[in-house]
């Protein structure tokens, strides 16, 4: 079912809707190898200096998909650092003018374009008021990048479909290698380790694009759904919540994307046999501290598909395997997207929308 | 159309689905009352403790109806008092044992029962990792209030409806006045406005409260919706949330809550003239900055309902208009919910449901 190789649909000529997120989706092993190969000497460097500010406090700015490798980097920040760490809310500078008081705080502004005049601004506050500030990109021109003290480049190439893809397994991989420079200091073993562990992502994102085929399938599923849940817990969350908008962006449907945990307190009230669940399952801790929420779904009769271990693929109504006793849970993120983002893709497509360009929608956002 | 005491719609008689949840509701002005005349004596006291240890950084700990509170508490830290802040992701200390270094940091857990293990858990942790806790709970006795090192009591009575409504404004006005309590050391004035004014609560809320009609005429809008979008700005924002998770929790309707920002950056492509929207608009800055979205809104011709101000209300499809000029913005999103809470009430009723007991649901939820 998972063997290497296994045929894929045909791709989209060009021209042919959706066939810019296609060649952009395909591009990921490849951008994962230029950010472990060309991008890491630098993140390493960048790392360095930047703990030897000993920031005390991490605030992570972003929006959108961004926000997703952002939420991710928090996971990170708290679980290998032991650093507290908050996602800011913009407008708290912006439209109110706070002035937070920011000695000892690590401020990392995440964007795919770096042009978002909100984000500049904001990094732009934070570094006068004496944040170490941290702009992860993918253009080293853009107005964010100057604005930041310190840059790390996504080197994935220019990203011209509206829904992001490369770029963001890009964020999440250069997060992850600059968290691991981050922790070098006081752990080099593990740092080290952690760094090693990534090197086999490029080989496994290309067997897990590979088969393509199986995603199709899964896509019949949603053809028709007016709604759905992706649920995760831990690593996975940051996941759950940018499958979430993948899908959204691309097919209009309403997906709702819940902690476990969040889950149980509300929105399972929404779920039933008409709202498909998605539920992404990390091979770890956040995986285990997932499942009473997989048994309660399960116990009402939900449709439950599961991107995960082959055994909870096997107990859920579908999935999708993912590769087993590969990748520490940390780095499983970087995978666990890939069908994720071939599915909005099969399933826009079979509701005849153009995946790559999303009514309504500017590739980079001009909020104040 | 706003005059006081515009008779509403007859109440639910003792027994009749949605009693309880309409009772809680019309409770709001009494509970508000009594934060402010019972329980904002040791509010202050408590944030006279907390500012003499000097946190630098705050985390806020919730899940679900609470969680919107927290937010709303981030936006007051970070503009009143300029102190960095984040909201927790509780599994990193649960699921992965991380041990964040939490000197000078102020650690808020809001949670209605006081009874989520996992927040007793995180709290405790906090603790012995040397934050300083606080819990804010509507129960004294509670495994949250007795693991926190501080504690504020809601005092809203006990809460049975499986939605939560008079917690939350509780939660918000005590989250206030505790933020007041930390300024008052450096800017006794300007505390002792922001307290001035929150007295003008409890007989707003029972004017709001009191145009139940208004409210069930709005709900006809949304009998037949499949999907629904909340979105806002700044101080509204939490509202915004908070209102989503009523209507799903009663009506089961998927409606999403963005950020006017992030709305921008993906989701508007859902947005069309099957996807009406709630914006909820404060007056004041967040309101503002809102208008380039309420612009966007209008030219993609959705059907747009406004919570806010009069003006705003005139320019949209329908809504509901709050009482200006008689509250700063930080108080707005106290009056703000109430519209929205009768409203995921009557839409549950008009679709024979009953608000009490949403399926699927435990009031007390036991995730780990």
């Amino acid at each position: 079912m998972d063997a290497v190789g296994t045929p894929g649909p045909a791709a989209p000529r060009r021209g042919e809707p959706g066939w810019i997120m296609w060649g952009e989706t395909a591009e990921q092993p490849e951008v994962l190898r230029r950010v472990l190969e060309q991008g890491a000497p630098a993140i390493r460097e960048t790392a360095r200096a930047i703990a030897a500010r000993r920031p005390r406090f991490v605030l992570l700015s972003a929006r959108g998909t961004s926000d997703h490798a952002a939420l991710y980097a928090k996971y990170l920040i708290e679980v290998e650092l032991g650093l507290p760490c908050g996602l800011t809310s913009m407008s708290t500078t912006t439209a109110y003018g706070a002035e937070p008081r920011l000695r000892d705080v690590l401020v990392v502004t995440v964007s795919q374009s770096g042009g978002s005049p909100d984000l500049a601004a904001s990094t732009r506050a934070a570094r006068e008021a004496g944040a170490v500030t941290l702009a992860v990109t993918n253009n080293p021109d853009s107005p964010l990048a100057e604005v930041a003290e310190f840059h790390l480049d996504l080197l994935a190439g220019a990203e011209k479909a509206l829904p992001a893809t490369k770029t963001y397994t890009a964020e999440l991989l250069a997060l992850y290698l600059f968290v691991a420079g981050l922790k070098e200091g006081e752990d080099p073993a593990a740092a080290g380790q952690a760094v090693s562990a990534a090197q086999a992502l490029p080989d496994l994102a290309a067997r897990v694009l590979g088969r393509g085929e199986e995603v199709r399938q899964l896509a019949g599923r949603y053809r028709f759904a007016e709604r759905m849940v992706v649920t995760s817990r831990g690593y996975g969350y940051p996941t759950a919540k940018e499958a979430a908008l993948k899908l959204m962006e691309t097919s209009y449907i309403p997906a709702l994307a819940y902690s476990g945990a969040d889950l149980l307190h509300g929105p399972l009230a929404m779920v039933d046999n008409v709202s498909p669940v998605i539920a992404v399952v990390t091979e770890g801790r956040g995986g285990q501290a997932l499942q009473p929420v997989l048994d309660r779904l399960r116990g009402r009769r939900a449709d439950l598909v599961v991107v995960g271990p082959r055994a909870q693929v096997a107990a859920a109504s579908a999935g999708f395997a993912l590769p087993e006793g590969r990748l520490p849970e940390a780095l499983q993120p970087v995978l666990e997207i890939l069908p994720l983002q071939k599915l909005a893709w099969e399933v826009a497509i079979a509701r005849a929308q153009d995946p790559d360009a999303p009514r309504a929608l500017a590739k980079v956002t001009e909020t104040r």
